[in-house]
């Protein structure tokens, strides 16, 4: 059994303890458990954004445009050693939605006699509704789960399950996929700044990703994807806009795509947004995903056992290379018990009908947050289950 | 002929004279008239960005969400008296590019039997490509130019031409169009915030636009949409995010679009874009179109007649009625003009391959600059041209 006392000393122990000191943290003793949803502010961005908006904008006006325009390919740059990429193999733009649907687009093209697109109804909503609006668009078969892959052209799936935090074991998959002739467009929204991924090692073919959540971002910060070297050329995406355009500023009246991966950008992006997830990436980069991914798995290894302990229900995997960043809590009430907790300044996140989603986001989050995390959800456990009010 | 010191009076007695203190503006001598590619930054935006940064993303955390949802909405809705659409007709998110690729997939499933899109390959090309990669995907043809519509299914065009700012009858050209039963999604990038539209009164039923020009929304702002409340419900686009979908925060397995307008939304949008376009947008709409057209017809009005004193050439009409807010200045050498302009901190546009696009934002630009930056151009011109350097 871990104490309190056990928890305290974690943190005055952890090796990453003072990254916490790098964000904005107006509140010292509210407990946010919801870094995976939103990561916080790190004071690097203010000042970012404020060089930005002041000097940037205000001061070199239109000038700024001679560099604001390779931010895409630069913060995705700064993104790749946290994915095993890399320079050139990923590029930052647009929201993560957008990067599947293009990805989809263009890896049916690759594989014109595969009549399928394999999906997990399971999965993060956006992936499922964009590759059934592509079925229906292009005239493919939506088939659920991963089984059967023969003749599926190319499958939508998740490295860290959004709900159970359950992770798939990337080489593996892949392999398999690819043995079948199928392509994966892998997401890796949940598990990026969060867990080990080595796509090189792995042989990832295609990913996309958010940089919101353990990347501290920023609230709605563009996506990013990865196309391995050795497949951009071929990649065709849909949405033609100036941005993808070779030569931009040529304003030639045809269509001739970059040659590398900015063929993947359409319309102007925001500069705000790209400035403040360059700073927090950079921050993940520099603390190091090996010693992220330890603290993580310590985080999530302490929730569960504080579960256990509490008798309360996760189904998150106990194996801790086989689960991501956040642990799932089941309770009948779980929307009673979520609000309560934000009562309480316990933030936790909702995941309908039953779970209380505990993100461990190793840059911000204490160990003593996540015993204490826990010790209000059994609070409130026995409390709704018809003990003291 | 237009002395300087009537430049100057024209200044004192501009009835909008006092906007241009709402915004930051580091040189005051510095003669920016490229405000038609990147607006200045509002003061407000700088207030605002803080707040957002601050209080609601590193103090309130995930629960700013709560708000931050109706975003790409009530942004639209300040939007719309700048265009005369109503509550509920325009929503603000993503690129103008990706408004419309959406909005062309969506107006093709409206006209089953009409095999052509309809374009001006002269038009800012992200429009172009974005109709040659749609009609490459669906199997359309395209067609250059307006005069033949019976079979077209849909024209994408500019209500406002980039170069020469010639303005197209918005009312007349949507009524052919209409009798002859084509669609037409108007971009209206280089029009919103300079000339007065009407698109209730024009019974326009498709429109676009940008908000980092004229209106100010900061580089790389999101794109705002119209669609006419009479055809909202039978939009269907084809990326299908967890934004555009009905109750979203159910997660249900299947995609069901959002019964209004924010059908179109598509993944998470920046909460800082859509902050930082809001103030933009809301500065212009307090400053009121009619004001602000009346004071672009008088600055592009003084632009031409100083062309005209100086020998100088420009393509845009001198029909008030039929041009936006910039004016273009033809000459042989315009990259070189451009750059020695800049040189003299006189901010042009270069628009290949003769063009020195003058931009004339109400709100921040001065009878002044006006009068200023054809002086320049034209003493370039006459070094340039041969006489002393």
């Amino acid at each position: 059994m871990i104490s309190r006392t056990d928890a305290e000393a974690m943190d005055r122990h952890d090796p990453l303890a003072a990254w916490r000191d790098q964000f904005v943290i107006p509140d010292d003793r509210l407990i946010y458990l919801d870094g995976n949803s939103l990561g916080r502010l790190p004071k690097r961005t203010v000042a970012r954004l404020a060089e930005v908006i002041n000097n940037e904008w205000a001061g070199d006006l239109i000038g700024s445009w001679d560099h604001w325009v390779d931010l895409p390919g630069r913060v995705g740059d700064r993104l790749a050693p946290l994915i095993g990429a890399g320079p050139g193999e990923v590029i930052v733009h647009d929201s993560t939605s957008i990067n599947i649907y293009q990805l989809l687009h263009a890896t049916l093209r690759l594989q014109p006699d595969r009549p399928v697109i394999a999906i997990d109804p399971a999965d993060f909503p956006t992936d499922t509704y964009i590759a059934e609006g592509v079925a229906k668009t292009l005239g493919y078969e939506l088939r659920h789960g991963f089984d059967q892959l023969d003749d599926v052209a190319v499958c939508v799936r998740s490295l860290v399950d959004y709900r159970s935090a359950a992770l798939v074991d990337l080489a593996a998959e892949t392999a398999r996929a690819s043995a079948a002739g199928a392509l994966v467009i892998w997401d890796l929204s949940h598990a990026v700044g969060a867990v080990p991924i080595d796509v090189a090692a792995a042989q990832v073919d295609l990913a996309v990703g958010c940089t919101y959540k353990y990347l501290n971002g920023g609230p709605g910060a563009p996506a990013f994807c990865y196309v391995a070297a050795r497949l951009q050329a071929q990649i065709e995406q849909p949405i033609h806009g100036w941005f993808g355009q070779r030569d931009q500023f040529a304003m030639a009246e045809v269509y001739d795509p970059q040659p590398d991966l900015r063929r993947m950008l359409i319309g102007t992006p925001s500069v705000l947004a790209l400035a403040a997830a360059e700073e927090g990436i950079a921050l993940s980069a520099e603390a190091g995903i090996a010693a992220i991914a330890a603290k993580s798995t310590a985080l999530t290894g302490l929730a569960i056992e504080r579960c256990d302990h509490h008798g309360l229900m996760t189904s998150t995997p106990r194996d801790p290379t086989r689960r991501g960043a956040h642990v799932a809590v089941h309770h009948a009430q779980a929307p009673t018990m979520v609000a309560r907790l934000a009562a309480r300044r316990v933030i936790a996140d909702l995941r309908q009908p039953d779970i209380v989603r505990l993100g461990c986001s190793a840059l911000t989050t204490r160990y003593t947050d996540v015993w204490d995390g826990v010790n209000a959800i059994s609070q409130l456990a026995n409390e709704l289950d018809g003990g003291a009010p």
